[in-house]
């Protein structure tokens, strides 16, 4: 069975308590149970990750090259915005990531409006809330 | 049946013949099909256009609104980059609107960085080629 | 009787449909009807037309120095910040252009802020809502 | 009756002695002669004032916010690109303002492109020359 | 007893009338008398002043030189955003200054996030409404 | 014989009759019988075309390329400064294009300094009026 | 007892060893004992931490929302210039925070006049050095 | 006799008494004898006034037009790199205007590097201290 | 005869040896035979120079204003995109300049976008290899 | 004998393995034995860490401070071009840092030509591949 | 007798030929007589020379320096705006270097508004034409 | 023997006579002596020049390639930030150079920043002072 790593950056850990105006009232635990679920029909196997760290997420970025891992989920948070090193981490590897976002940083504070890790990621999904993960999931395993 | 409206902009006739690298070797048609095929299983009406001309665009944003049509993707190509009007239309109905690109604009040109119609959109879609469109119809079934 | 030609750009056909609380809830039929009240007291013969479409306002502009139209009122909607062939249709006419605005463009997106075809018209008057193109039409009188 | 209080800043004073293909032959005097007649019919009363003092302006409209003025007529000169101060003392009032300028600042230098105080005006009239105090004292008076 | 001034820019004299959610309901006698209340325990002689004249400002600025004023607390309202002259005037005295604002500028247009003046003020309080100003006298105090 | 496209974009119509001391007295008519007299030597056969229509002139990019034409003169008036979608369609063709333009845009407005055509085009030309064309016409035929 | 987390951001372990004349001579010790013995007074149990690490951050902040604290005192260092994802965070949770700077850092190099987390912030103080920390106890108190 | 003014603007009624490594140990005072007793020679008869009132200044250079004056002297003081109305005044006088700094803006901090009022003045003379308006006294007696 | 003087800037002497994907296999000394072999029927004398020394250039300009030269045809190489002096030489003789450019700058990098000179020459030729300076000699023999 | 630290930042684990192109074929554990075979000759004792984490590499320049080392040697990867924290933490200590990078960052993408620790670092090499290090260290041993 | 240098950079051997409208109608010849008129009384010798060469400017400088010259007016025509090198050679020598321009650089291209050297120059004397070096010379010989 | 070729740009002719504080006290004379003992045991033949004019840096460049140099080692002084025909030199020959600095220039002035040739340089040393040049002569022998 292929591998899928979703990775979480800062902040994701406080999905469905806070500004859920802006991210929906579901839990990161909700989308990985969604995610689970959806995952047996593709013959993916997943490994749902969160960490408010930009080092953890840059090590299992290399983790995920080192076992083989099909596809990257990665939601960055905030670091999307500001790390160049994230993006050298997503470069760094063969493996290919898909960026995700659950708001559309387009409709938000100009300085989401540019995105570091976009130009090296294989496609983006924003603005469609916890479904975006299963869109992107979809892609990963077309991929 | 829930209906939905898939507008191609400018230069999106040529798929499939030129610049392939960039956009997939799938012709306009071959996108069409491939949504058909889908649209059934959702419960979807499909009505897929293409135009040179942003009034054109418009117009059939308009005419969505008046029609009842469920969601747009729009794949508005290098009218994404430049047109307040067609942002404005979109701000200008109630329909949802998908914005749609075969190709990751992040990675190409600087003036490719500004979308002027992503903010408001109720989300995105990049990178995938072709099966990027098959990602939006899934978003706009489920809204 | 000297003529003037109201002419009205992209998304300005959907006025009074959505959006009111930035437009108002004239329609373009209304504001037309409006004009077309006070034109008589001021010996103007009116023509109001609406396009989705930069080229037909083009068009428009210079049909309107080849018939000796008098003065051009000119809402052109999303094109007001992108069009420099709309600024050089105005230049290219001895025709004076009035520049109307519904709402007031300087209290809304940065990119609002900018009208490419400002510096070529002969006036400006944005802000008062549909009474604007009274007062442009009270002004292109006394030209 | 209800009153309107026209106010100009800085230089206006100096109108029709200089530069008078910006700014036209009329002095301040009779642009004021000129709308005292045309405040008449309008059921309206004038106070017409200049001074070359931010303080003032600010000062006068502040004023207008307790006296019960129903409307204010500003042409703020050349403190429209550079006074916060300004803008702040038109928040801070609830009379609505209307903003003047004789000239096209569009077609002028490109520091005048910037106007600080439309954002939190009523609406703007420009470039009709000493007409365009009239436009606006018309435009007051619908409020 | 040490002498404090506290300086009160353009609009200030308008505090608890209107904008009530940005800059509170106190009036700017109620801070005042809240600072008097605060002064003896620490020893300080208070002089609380407003205008809406940069130049008043600045004069008494010159003023706090002259009559040994220990410290002054300046809220320069929209001055501080647009103001080199004031700005000089700090620097042209030995007396340290401390910026005060009601609100938080950093939450608010994006013209005011930037201070003329901070740069060569002792320090610097915002956000925390009326009570900034006692924070800012604690602050002086101990100067 | 080879055939060669000459396509003038917004205004060009209007050539002749007004702004003669930027753009010079002959009128589009003028310019296209100058160029068949030329064509004749060179073994060209030319199609000279015009339209205010930004979606014209794509669509005839694309036709060029659909009927075997060899190179394509391309004055894109205004379009020139603000149209992608213009630039994809020379892009998606692989017909040479080459940018002419009557005058210099060098040499007046700082929004004509940017062409975003010229980036994909064969090579540029500008300046020399009506015998620009006749010189893009030469190096069109030694391609 | 309310409680008061106070966080510091990376290098401001150094304090009091370098740069004394930017930071002063007081050591993060010297100002907890100075916090603890003024938080007595004022019924607050203070909680002083600092890490160089982004994520403890962004981890204590979340901790700081699940533990019901009163108020952050919140000095980020250099990340206040760099890290949406510190902002972020800021935003996630209901807990009022105040950023604190020791210097004044309109004073400094220009990269450190944009704060990322200004604008999320309940108020700023900066530039009184150690005392700077005291006010803001103050200010916490009062909230 | 010839009679030059000689405006100085914010702040330079304190020179002499701090910055005197920016400014000269000079004071205003001193500056005005020295001019006086060069003026004898060039038979020309002076006036020197100071004002932190952007609006005295504007007042006096109407005067100045009012009143014959042969040339003016104007150290704006902070107003030079700000005032819009002050260029405005300049404009609307015949009376040519000398631009006079003590200092050498640019080599001071940025926002000294622009100046509003230069590109309407006569000349500019900068850095040479109390004695550069020796040389611009000069410079009057000569137009 | 008339006599076109064709000048080269720095680097134009290594034509023909390095980078030939963007300049062209042709020499120097190529083009010149070229141009010499077309210069006869044109009734055109010519001298072609090149120097690595900008000042050269500037003296030669101004030496083809003092013998009489018809046109200066220029490839000003990388003293294009940065001289100033240069265009104040073209700015300072009446003789018409043409700029020329082997390859496209337009699709190059960002810093060969603007042209210095470009403003101030009569037209501009790019993108045409060694054949460009064929077409500007005939545009020049035209003048 | 004296102690020369020599950190790596995010990604630089990864040498040798991807974007060998970019960063030659070296993994760093080679570069560390070529470093410690240079480093007997000049009585240099070595300490080679790698890291994902901004924290640790501030918390190992703090403790290059605390430890008495004679310089760092740092290659900050990605941080280089977006950490103040890391800036910061080179100004708060004594020890002399030497910038080193592997490939030449003024030949790759725009965000990379700015360098926030450069300014506080004592030199800068770049564009040496491994042997980078090894010139790093010979520079480091003479300070 | 104190030695005085007068450069004079590119173009400047054209004055009194061309562009006399900008630049008068001296030439440089009568600049320097007229200048060596002045310098008797002065007790200065003088030595005007003039270059193309960014070079020889730089030389002559040194020269300054190695030869004990008192001061130095330079007019670096263009060169002004573009040259780092000419600054570094202006810091590289104790002799004070007066910077002067015939005309009024702030009231023309704005590429005329930034000069690289006056932030190294002890003064700046511009717009007052030839006059504008005796002036310079004046303040020279007080230095 | 490999021969290298040392290229001293503007300025460098001065070193060691003047702002030692920024570039040391070595002349240029000095530093030779040191890299002509350093280049026997390297097998190395030196050639050290020096210029302030632009164009003997691109002649020399020029022979560089023509002689079969080695390796270039380039201080290009001021003209580092402003020369794109050095860059287009460097670019034009296939001798690899290597960019050298004294000084640090990320710690000067922002206009030291952009360096126009490091892009097209094999590697850069900056701010070991004259060891700078030893280490970039290590590095050129090793290519």
């Amino acid at each position: 069975m292929r591998k899928v790593l979703v990775l979480n950056g800062p902040n994701l850990n406080r999905l469905g308590t806070r500004e859920t105006e802006v991210y929906g009232s579901d839990t990161l635990d909700d989308i990985a149970a969604m995610l689970h679920e959806r995952a047996g029909p593709l013959e993916v196997e997943l490994d749902v990750r969160q960490s408010n760290h930009e080092g953890h997420l840059i090590d299992w970025l290399h983790e995920a090259a080192d076992t083989g891992v099909h596809a990257v989920l990665l939601n960055a948070g905030g670091l999307t915005h500001t790390s160049v090193a994230l993006r050298d981490a997503i470069s760094a590897i063969a493996v290919p990531v898909i960026e995700v976002h659950l708001s559309n940083p387009a409709a938000r504070e100009s300085f989401r409006r540019r995105s570091l890790i976009s130009g090296v990621c294989k496609g983006i999904i924003s603005g469609f809330g916890a479904h975006g993960y299963a869109l992107a999931l979809d892609a990963a395993a077309r991929l």
